[in-house]
Order: structure tokens, then sequence, then C-alpha cells
């Protein structure tokens, strides 16, 4: 299969590449990088996708959100997480629509805090509710039998600096998580969280 | 107990203030009435919020969305439903903080669509899936023992106009969803989702 990664430097982008690579032709996008991409901006999707044409898988793993006390957030700070994590994945799905082929699949990435809560994380949270709640109801709705899932983690193992403001969770290798997006693309499901806790 | 019920026009709203009404002081606020708001302006809510002072439970039944196929939407859509519906409702909890007496409560408004989605209903989906994580992290975050919950009803069974768009769905009474929020304002609960199906 030919399959997009949006966001393939990060450490969750660059384990699915690794775990897809040994099967398929990847392309990976990034802010800065062989194919540049700026999720935020739909004439810069539009330009990846005339110049890649039809795949068969797209995944993103891209967004970034503010934390502080929930005191501290502003108005801003949520429709800043909402629109870079929340909406630069929404906007891949709602241009890639017609550059995926018939089958193939979208798997966006959430993450923990939309069913566990942490310090400071209220941004975080309702924007993995938003995307988790999203791709459900999305996927009653794609034409021609695509598929759309999200993969939805716990504090990575290999990401040490994070692990402070997960006490007591369980961390996941970045090798696993990987193996979630082949599940995704390889498999038959849709409209799934794949939950790693 | 002294309760703001914002959008208490409405069919829920309603519902709410007659549950409420005969134990407790109601202000009762709306787009257009006696106490006017817009929750999308924080100035609004502000001036509201100087005017009443102190109250002992904030409760919020407003919000709208688009409703397309998933083909049809754009990214504006998103932003729309989002900024109404999920940033109204948490503008109202930024700013209401500091006007909720020790213990007090928000109760926020969110529906099935969360977890079962209806056609032309992904924004819809997507709003409620992040209230209802922003009020489970909220929850963790609050000051001084005060309490966040959102009331998440399937389709009322008064609302038939409605009904088309819920093949097979139960349907609540609204003094059912009323009853919704007498249990989070009276009750010692937070960051539940009181969810009707």
């Amino acid at each position: 299969m030919k399959v997009l990664i949006v966001g393939a430097s990060g450490l969750i982008g660059s384990a699915a590449a690794s775990a897809l690579s040994l099967r398929h032709d990847i392309i990976e996008a990034s802010r800065s990088g062989a194919t540049p991409i700026d999720v935020s901006d739909l004439d810069s999707i539009d330009r990846v996708f005339d110049h890649i044409g039809v795949v068969d898988a797209i995944i993103s793993c891209t967004g970034a959100v503010p934390y502080k006390p929930l005191a501290a957030f502003t108005a801003e700070d949520f429709n800043k997480g909402f629109n870079n994590k929340a909406m630069g994945q929404i906007n891949l799905v709602l241009r890639g629509i017609p550059y995926l082929s018939t089958g193939g699949s979208f798997t966006l990435t959430s993450g923990i805090t939309e069913r566990e809560p942490i310090r400071e994380g209220t941004v975080a949270s309702l924007v993995n509710g938003a995307l988790e709640s999203f791709v459900m109801a999305a996927a009653a709705e794609l034409p021609r039998g695509l598929r759309i899932n999200a993969v939805s983690p716990t504090v990575l193992e290999e990401a040490s600096q994070h692990h402070p403001w997960f006490p007591g969770f369980g961390r996941v290798p970045a090798a696993t998580v990987g193996r979630a997006y082949v599940k995704s693309v390889e498999g038959n499901q849709t409209g799934k969280i794949y939950a790693l806790n």
C-alpha cells in the first residue's frame, strides 16, 4: 500500500513509519522535510495531495495543545489547542477523502487524557474527546468503504520528560504504539479507538 | 440556593427550571429575556455575573451546531459548532468560577451523539465529545470544592421534529432531563456525565 504519514518526524509518527515500512511504501510529511505540510492550512494540505495523488492510507500524528492550570486557561488557549490538534487532523480528513483509494483508511491520533485527566491537561482532554467522538461519527458517513480509526495512547515509555505529568500511569513503548497504526491500516475495523493504557 | 440557568428559554432549560424552582431561587438568562446573555461574548457573561453576584449553581443549556452530511462539512462548520456549543459553555465556566460559592456546581449540557452517531451529526458528536472530556478534566482542577457535571440526553420525547433523525433511539421526557440537573445541583458528584439514553 501507499501510506501517507503526517507528523512523521515525531516520536509516534516515526514509530508508525517503522512499523509500516516493512510492507508498505511510506510518504513522510511533516512541518519541515522532504514533503512539507501545515495541517492548519487547507492550501498546504491540497498541495501535498495534488503532488502525491491517491493513497491507500492516511495517518495523522500531529498536534500540540497548551498545558496550564484550569484557572489560568483563557478562551484563546482552548481555541488554539482545538485548532491545532483537532482541526488540523480533521482538515486532513475533509480534504483527504477524494485522495483515499476505495476501502482505504484514515488513522488519527488522540490520547489517554480523553478518559483520564492529568494536571494542567484540560485542553488536552477536550481536544482528545472531540477527536474520538469525531472518529466514531465520521466512520458512519465515509463513502466508498473508507475507514477511520484513532490511536489513543498513554504516555510513551521513551518520552521520559513527560513521565512526571503521568504519575502512576502505564507507559507504552513506541513500538507498541506503532503496531496500532498497522492494525488500523491493514485491518478491517472502522470507528475504533485503539486505547493503549 | 441561588441558581443561574443560562439558556432557560429552551426545552431543556425550561425543564431544568421547573425541576429546580420548587426549592431554589432561579435566575433565568437567555439570548433575549429579563437577563440577556450571549455566551460567545466574554463581556456579556461578565456583565451578567457583575449584576447577579455570587450564585450556588450555574447551569448551561445553550448551544447549537450545524448538521450536514460529512462530505458537505467545511472547516468553518466545525469551528462554528465548536465555538457555539462547546466554547459558549466553557466560557461560562472560565468566567463563572469566581462567582460560584464554595461547594457550588456547574452543570453543562452535551448529548447522546457523544457516544452514538446520527446522520449528518459529525459536528454534534465532536462538540459533545469535547464537552464531556472537558467536564471530566475540569472536575479534577476546580478550586474550593466546586463541582462540574454534564447532562447528556438522548432526543427529548417532546421534540417530535427531531425524532426522524434518531431512528430507534430511546426518547426521554423533558421532566426526566430536568431531574438530572437537580441531581447535579443538590448532589455531591463531580466529573459525572448523566447519560440519559
